[in-house]
């Protein structure tokens, strides 16, 4: 069988994740909380279950979830997309830019995409036809770098995948990074998907730039987003897109005829939980406690620190400890001391290796303590 | 901005459902039941939620699950998939299908289609850049041409797809048309995409011809089928793939950067659920009794029926009663008879007008009786 994706393999997530298991590790690698979600939130599935929404919702998502989807933007950002005909409700973030991208980039199109990123960007350009244009964002630091960007615009270019807050790194776009790629980007016809998946997560009172709050970006761009994240169910599988109502309209063409709609009880569920500001207000509070504990006990290590302004990602530079690759690095921690990380390695098309690592701090502080306890030791 | 998929608007089903709902008529258009799914399924679920099964479970899907349904296989057609590497829980049907034919068909390959055909298939191969090939079934019968399938086979068809029972006609392929079939296709590498989603509902004692109990089409070919239609929970879009592991290697690859993976307190309920089998034992008597008692009803009415063997749909000739087009006539009857049904012309790609409804009997006694009071009166 000829694939259409020869060089993916199993992602590295999983592969961490089973090594953790293999081996007892605390699994600082994959990123997803150890600890539940509100007991709210399951009883408002579980009562949307038992009232009988269990049939096909409207193929865009339930019209209530809509409503407090753009309540929420608004509030928060102060752009209002229309419920009817500029939001979308998706089976997670991952599906939403498949979909996006099969939507509107065409074969022979480029998409520029800024390195290290998430793994399923590229796939998903190649899947379309296209071809993924990598820029490196700047060493360490993590910033957007706009004269790399610039300089590889070209005809074909169709669209720019931007991520903030940004995993695998932590760092956050400033509102001049995003009037800078306003800037660039004015006069073209080049669309912004913009992965905000981590926008209820942003440190030491920053806010999180979201592309709608930039009209020149919000009228060309997908803005992706997730409920698992924000809520701690990440194996709901469920996230939003909101964009203008021409983008969504060619959005929502190839979405029904990818997953046709979400389920229904969980979107019942979060319509009344978002009734409630409080949990994704209170979030940047409750994660950056645990970051805040989490880089109090890394300082006590041979691990050099990197920022970490947003996300729930913590990256770290081993060199003082080791001179592995990172992944053989990663795979050393896991199976020798105990403590599971994902190599930045695996976020760059050119794997290239600057003795980094992200560890996921979306943990009890009990599993926080026993990893940084293990990590002492390195 | 130009369109990946210009032709396509939004599905019939939607728009039908929306019209009946303006009307206050009886909604027979859109595949759902009416009714709702045992609680102990709620209830599975809603304990799932509880005991913390919310964070992403496995990418193929929680390996009970997928245990239940290579057990499932097993029993009623007498194949053993590996729930490792042959089983694959998907978000429903349609996305199994768009991401089997992302992965396994390529630009400038040929996809066989039998018309009438579900909607979502002809989209799904443009978005793979291939081209659909219709090959009509018999006319008013249903029945695989053998001669028109051979015909249509060149050097660039990828693969046929295959869908028993038969949406919208409710025709079922007997095993000579899977010898048939597997005759046709043996010494080619065409493989053959199995929509089997109404593999419960097979009416009369006959049995549902999986292409998983045909050994020489079972090795070439990816089965598809759905929890949501046979637990009458289609809002919880959850279904599933078998396939022999070359295969299931390469539709995981797109599966993981499609949807990653699928709502794991579903995944968890429905495999304690699977426990049991009676569900989907029972399923074609309770379907069979409603079709029953449906078509006592219309038999009279100026409707002329045609056999319903399978899936929870109803044909019917109204010649007798109007010469209007299929779309104006169930236009007419959804706005003034108070009835929606869905127009065959619907699921061919050509149009034709054959003067053909589809209604759906997945609805309560009560529906079914006010829908035949109404179609009384034509
Ligand atoms: C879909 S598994 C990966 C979860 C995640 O977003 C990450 O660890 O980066
Ligand atoms: C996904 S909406 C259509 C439901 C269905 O399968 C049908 O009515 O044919």
């Amino acid at each position: 069988i000829e694939s259409r994706l020869p060089q993916v393999g199993t992602t590295i997530f999983t592969v961490m994740s089973a090594l953790a298991q293999q081996h007892g590790a605390v699994n600082l690698g994959q990123g997803f909380p150890d600890f539940d979600c509100d007991p709210a939130l399951v009883d408002a599935v579980a009562a949307a279950m038992r009232e009988g929404h269990n049939q096909y919702p409207p193929m865009a998502g339930v019209p209530v979830l809509r409503e407090a989807v753009a309540d929420k933007i608004e509030r928060l950002y102060g752009h209002r997309y229309d419920p009817g005909t500029e939001i979308t409700i998706t089976a997670g973030a991952t599906q939403a830019i498949l979909t996006t991208i099969l939507a509107l980039v065409h074969p022979g199109d480029e998409v520029i995409v800024l390195d290290p990123c998430y793994d399923s960007y590229e796939p998903n350009i190649v899947l379309a036809g296209a071809r993924a244009v990598h820029v490196p964002l700047t060493a360490r630091t993590f910033r957007p770098d706009f004269d790399a960007i610039r300089a590889a615009i070209g005809p074909r270019t169709r669209a720019l995948l931007v991520n903030t807050p940004h995993n695998p790194s932590a760092s956050v776009w400033t509102a001049g990074d995003m009037q800078q790629l306003a800037e660039l980007l004015r006069g073209t016809d080049i669309l912004v998907i913009a992965d905000e998946v981590y926008e209820h997560m942003v440190f030491d009172g920053g806010q999180h730039e979201s592309v709608s709050r930039h009209p020149a970006l919000a009228e060309r761009s997908v803005v992706v987003s997730s409920f698992g994240k924000t809520f701690h169910v990440t194996g709901w599988k469920v996230g939003y897109v909101a964009a203008p109502a021409a983008l969504t309209a060619e959005f929502r063409k190839v979405h029904q005829f990818n997953v046709f709609t979400v389920n229904t009880p969980v979107q019942y569920g979060l319509a009344r939980y978002l009734a409630n500001p409080a949990p994704y207000l209170d979030l940047p509070a409750f994660y950056q406690r645990k970051r805040d504990l989490f880089r109090d006990g890394l300082a006590r290590t041979r691990l050099t620190l990197l920022p970490s302004q947003g996300t729930y990602f913590q990256v770290v530079d081993y060199s003082a400890v080791s001179d592995q690759s990172e992944e053989a690095f990663c795979r050393r921690l896991t199976t020798e001391v105990g403590v599971a990380a994902i190599p930045l390695s695996a976020f760059y098309a050119d794997g290239r290796d600057q003795r980094l690592a992200r560890f996921c701090f979306a943990k009890r502080d009990e599993t926080l303590a026993s990893a940084l306890e293990r990590l002492a030791r390195l």
